[in-house]
Formats: C-alpha cells, structure tokens, sequence
C-alpha cells in the first residue's frame, strides 16, 4: 500500500476530444492544494506548448533509456509517439501529502490503476459523439487523417467507463468541474480510505 | 433493488450532539433538489418544535400500530421514546426521482441500511469528545441525567463509524456542510451506481 495516509492520486481520463483538457484546467484554478503531473512525450510541441509546462518534451532515445531505467508510472504509445507519466514528481508529493492530478490517455490510466489502486479515477465523457466529433475538428491542429483515427478510437474506449471509478458527461464545463472537485472532497471522506490509511486494512 | 434508476436516499447519523442536524439544516438551504424526510416520535415536543415540521407527534397506541402495519422504514426506542420514519414518504420521493435526506440515530440509520443498501451513509463526527459534551449541555433542553446518558452512549456509538460509507468531522460547520453537498455530488457520478440503475448488476 504505497499511499498509505498520504496524498490523493487523481486520474483524469477519457477518449480524445471529450474536455478532460479543459475541466483539469479549471479544476487547477480553484484548488490550489492539488498538483498536475507533467507527461513527457516525444511527439512536437503545438504552437503555445511550453517544455516543461505542457509537457517535458524529449527524444525518442532519451524516453526509452526512461523506460528502461523504470523512471514512468505509465506510459504509452498513442499516435506513433510516446507518452509517459514521470514516477518521482508523482510519489514524491504523495508523500508529501498532496493531491496529485494526472489527465491521461484510457491506457495510461489502466496501467496507473494496475499499481495505485487507491488512486481515484474518472472518466470524462462527451455529450455525445456528434458533439465530440466537433470538438476535435475545432481543435484545428491535427490532420485529416488524424482526425479520423482519434474518432474511431474514441468509439472503442467509451466501453472502458466500467474499469473507473467515476464518470462526468462533460455537458456544461463548469458543471462538470465542479463534479470533479466534489469527487475529490468525497473521496477524503470515504470510511473505506479512512480504513486504509489509518488502520491498514 | 428497490431504488434502480431513481433518487439517492442520503442518511446522515452519528452521535447526539456532534451536529448532524445544524449540517442538514443547512444542506436544504442549499440544495433544493433534497428533500428531507420527518420523524415521527412519541416524545414531548421541546420548545419552539412543530408538528409536521420538526417531527410528527403522535401517541404511543398510534405508534405502535404504525409498526404492526410495516409503515416504518426504521424505528427505535431512544431515552424511552419511540422514533421512526415513515415509510410512505421516502419511497414515494424515490420512485419520482427526488433525492431524500434522513437525519436520523445509529440504530435507525442501521436499519435503513439493512433494507437499502444503495443509500449513502454519513456519519457526523464532533470534533472531540470535550466539543461534544459541551454541545449536548448548551442545548439545556435535558435534565443532567439524561445529559449523561446521551454522552455514554456517544463514545460507544462512534465505533459504528465503520459501517457507514462516509465520515464527516464537524470542525466547522461550514466546511461540513460543504463535504456533505459534495458526497452527494459525487455519488451520482459513481460508475457503480450507474451500472447498479441502468445494467441491474
């Protein structure tokens, strides 16, 4: 139990274009005592993507010697490109006790959920899939072809709802902001978490 | 599965005295889409206490039949006194969708428990064991005999924490109040009773 009486792992998942983006986003603005994990990718920064800040952007070399050296809680192939949540940032401020925010991909997030069960993980769906269609269009920085492989996916992953803990139908953002931030003060207050942390059952 | 598909049944409990009743309070303020079941009791009403409102006031005889014809969902003798809650109310609100906020003992809240399973179940905390007995005392509704008895029973009660789902310490009512609005936020967000109401597993 590596989490025992300590910080809360939040993972924040969902097919491509449902809003998980945006509703981390918010949910960072009014809660200041949960922190984001930074992913590193070796796919290109888009325009206004900062190293370090969006994401550590690294060379395929350097993220497999990572693999390699087990420096990843998870990591993926989506795309052609690697993505990977660093293992230190994470556990390190667990320990701490912090809260800590991780918005993923579906595989990712099943790989986290294999090692911190205790973690707490939501999905984000989409209104509805005319709805998310749009949203990726909108996005405007993918190709044709890229559209098109992230809607197909998007179809197949909605079914992985079942593996997670929550779900939030991303209809209104700040609705469903608000459900994530109340997801999270629920949680602290679960008898069973309670259990865990204090009486190791 | 009586409640598949319908309104959440939330059922706060804990120990006389660690507030429960000044956090529902003031989650009905907030919350207009909970309504709050009433009582039926064979006690006197204190000063200021409505009939209808605070508590149905009815007669033994008539409590007892009320029993013999299965109109409780719960019931227990307290300091003498039957409580209970009727149970056409709360099914009814169920059925239509409406949320229901039952404020009730520990034993009650047990009961309930036994037949309804898909209910929320909180239980207030005071803060400490000294907060509490000052709570109890600065009612001054009871005689110091009945004070004591109300304070034996609250330590042994808190070990029944464990067969709730959640617990809230009532440090400020405020906060707590807070907490109990996002348990059941988050409720309704929970994969499980999403599976429990629409695929009966």
């Amino acid at each position: 139990m590596k989490m025992a009486g300590k910080g809360l792992l939040v993972v924040v998942s969902g097919p491509s274009g449902a809003g998980k983006g945006t509703i981390c986003k918010n949910l960072l603005d009014i809660n200041k005592d949960i922190v984001a994990s930074v992913s590193a990718t070796t796919r290109m920064p888009r325009e206004g993507e900062l190293n370090g800040k969006n994401y550590f952007f690294v060379s395929r070399d350097k993220f497999e010697q990572m693999i390699a050296d087990d420096d990843f809680i998870e990591y993926a192939v989506v795309y052609d490109n690697y993505y990977g949540t660093p293992r230190r940032f994470v556990e390190e401020n667990l320990e701490n006790g912090k809260d800590v925010l991780l918005e993923i991909d579906i595989q990712g997030a099943l790989q986290v959920k294999d090692r911190y069960r205790e973690g707490v993980f939501v999905f984000i769906l989409p209104p509805s899939m005319e709805e998310l269609k749009n949203r990726i269009i909108k996005r405007g920085t993918e190709s044709e072809r890229e559209i098109l492989k992230r809607f197909e996916a998007a179809y197949k992953e909605i079914n992985f709802v079942s593996r997670y803990n929550y779900f939030i139908i991303n209809d209104k953002v700040d609705e469903a902001t608000e459900k994530l931030r109340s997801i999270i003060i629920a949680e602290k207050c679960r008898v069973d978490r309670f259990k865990m942390q204090f009486i190791g059952e």
